[in-house]
């Protein structure tokens, strides 16, 4: 819950609580685990929520729609937004009963392997909780995180300085036919470009070609 | 792995393996651990991989592009069906390290909270393999899992007739005012619209309607 910015755990009837066993996994998080609020019924847990949403693994023969938790996770931040919401779990052995599905608005499922569908509670909240923070996040969470910009990159002269560069020793070399070119220097380009040089990393590929060794021009050429 | 449909692991110098109290834990997915393939290295464990994907929970000082998990798993599972594609995990104290980070071809991170961002190796595992389920699912993971529909909805002659049970019991019962009705029965509508009815629950909402008690109509009605 803390890795992902959440922070109100209620407890239903905890076996054991609190318990030094789960103080000493929760390790940066005991603070969490500290403020949690213990309760005696689901219904008292739920008090003050506009909306409830039940994980459940299975199926169930029942006349709920069923939504996967990436849906659910966006419709309960936009309530979010205005009024306490809840996700609720079940045991670790044998989930939420049916009572306990009926005081959810909704239910909600991990899309498992139909074969082994049965995540650990922990790793099934870990996901719950891993979506309302990419919810949370939106557009943000998809942003691609660029490298640190400390590396100046390379000006679009010196990476075409690079390119005759190169051409001019492929050329020398004996690699690149000037009367049959292909695409060479266009395959190059394309892949330089995916690069995005750096201004030293340009430095260091025209030393390169600086110190290929030059055969004897062909005749012809 | 198993939970999300994946099955094959690699180790790079397990600490002990096989181990018992590993297997204990590995429940029905026992056989995923047996068949874990044991390297040497990390290089010995991306043979033949085309594409490595490395998981870091801290924004390195490193040129390297990094990208959210939700984006890594969509393009390697585009890569992955044409060749072998991999997700590497570093240890759970200290995760990867630069030298292993640099056998990637690409970094990618879960966007946890920057105040506690190191979510548990077994944590990390998880949302990265339902990553990698959600993309395969693609449209069919976004698809809403609908009721079982032993339950037969009502025709719309059905909800039309409830309607005009209700609007005339409102009317009967004084709650409807004909000469200011408001928007009184669109917002009946629009509520029991959202319900999508079952032809027995009009049937018993009618039977509700049928039994509400009369009171003498008002003389000016």
């Amino acid at each position: 819950m803390k890795t992902m910015g959440l922070q109100h755990l209620y407890l239903v009837q905890p076996y054991s609580f609190p318990d030094a066993h789960a103080t000493a996994l929760s390790t940066g998080a005991a603070n969490l685990l500290e403020s949690a609020t213990v309760c005696n019924s689901l219904t008292e847990a739920l008090t003050g929520c506009a909306f409830a949403i039940g994980l459940s693994a299975r199926k169930r023969n029942i006349s709920h729609e069923i939504v996967n938790v990436r849906s659910a996770a966006t419709e309960a931040l936009t309530i979010a937004a205005n009024q306490p919401i809840a996700f609720v779990f079940g045991t670790e052995m044998s989930g939420l009963s049916n009572a306990e599905l009926d005081c959810c608005q909704m239910i909600a499922m991990i899309p498992a392997n139909p074969d082994y569908s049965s995540l650990n509670l922990s790793a099934a909240v870990q996901v719950v909780c891993y979506e309302l923070r990419m919810a949370a996040l939106g557009d943000q969470a998809n942003d691609t995180i660029k490298p640190n910009q400390t590396n100046e990159l390379a000006t679009n002269e010196a990476i075409e300085g690079f390119y005759a560069h190169l051409e001019e020793t492929l050329l020398n070399i004996g690699y690149l036919n000037p009367v049959a070119p292909k695409k060479l220097m266009g395959r190059m380009r394309r892949l330089y470009a995916r690069v995005r040089l750096e201004k030293e990393e340009v430095n260091l590929l025209r030393g390169i070609l600086t110190l290929t060794k030059t055969p004897k021009k062909h005749d012809k050429y």
